[in-house]
């Protein structure tokens, strides 16, 4: 059995291996999340920026490193707050939707997660897909982003969905179609003279 | 490749993925611990117990069961208490030696640990090792076992160890060899009547 090509059977081997580790390691430490925050430069005041990351103490950098190497995309990060931790946090992050579109989530696609962490995931992919489909420049697909995030492990953006929920009837047809939405936002621009108007609150 | 045993093939590729996701997982969850406690009823009055552990909330739960197939060893307990959790903790566990000797401890020599775990994991296998040889009967050989515990990243030996080297100079011979220590057991058996002496402190 592959006795012509006994390296590239042995790369095949190692690969899969690879790839069981990675999906066990992430099913132990990653984690997808999906902050939304205040960005007074986007189209709607809020930037929506979902993050695949795996964090570990300084001891064991490599492996993510090695992340990198794998995935061929990526960055890893040095925390060095002290608080509580005896050595510093390196931080895997993948945020380009490019790369968590077409490396990141094919692969998690591919090699499913095995823990509850595959729902999160799922949701992970319901925003990056809203996100390539531009919904989140739109109130009502910022909102439907901020409402997948609430039932997410990690959430972090109640205080946009409260907001949002709170005052944009009077500024955004919040239920309507991505076509009014897009109307509103230029009669709005063209009555404020505001290019990137950020939702006043 | 495999073609007369595509379902062989499919279950060795299979192993070999699910082999890279228990190493990967068990870098990110895994602890290889040795907690050293009172036990009267123990030759020396102290007990040494390695453990492989991994522990997960309610929602992954299957996880640890796929290991109890996996392994054909340890079991899953959960634990009720909700202080700072949202959901019961299951921990799967092995502490039977033979068990840890036979399937976990060749099962990381062959799929090693690629996180810096893989160095606890070095001590946890040193200390298997020293209780196959019954070191851990001996006093020389418990306090050998209780300083390596210490340089291990779950260390709750501290007590053991403070007390056997303040206390046990005048019981035992602490740097002797280990006939010296059996006959020095022996001669204390003889003279207190007692099976199982304790160390008295």
């Amino acid at each position: 059995m592959g006795s012509e090509n006994p390296s590239g059977a042995d790369n095949q081997q190692e690969r899969l291996f690879t790839s069981g580790w990675l999906v066990g390691f992430v099913d132990g430490e990653g984690c997808f999340s999906c902050p939304v925050f205040r960005n007074r430069s986007t189209t709607l005041g809020w930037q929506v920026q979902p993050t695949f990351a795996v964090v570990q103490g300084a001891s064991s950098a490599d492996v993510l490193e090695e992340m990198v190497s794998f995935f061929g995309c990526g960055t890893v990060s040095v925390n060095r707050r002290h608080d509580n931790h005896r050595e510093d946090l390196h931080r895997y992050k993948v945020t380009r939707l490019g790369d968590l579109r077409d490396v990141i989530i094919p692969f998690f696609h591919a090699n499913p997660l095995r823990t509850a962490k595959r729902e999160n995931f799922a949701k992970f992919v319901e925003i990056v897909d809203l996100m390539n489909l531009r919904r989140h420049l739109t109130v009502p697909g910022l909102i439907e982003i901020a409402e997948i995030t609430q039932t997410m492990t990690f959430r972090k953006s109640s205080e946009v969905l409260r907001i949002l929920r709170d005052h944009t009837p009077t500024l955004f047809p919040v239920s309507g179609e991505e076509d009014d939405m897009a109307r509103t936002l230029r009669r709005r621009r063209e009555v404020d003279g505001d290019v990137n108007p950020p939702l006043r609150m």
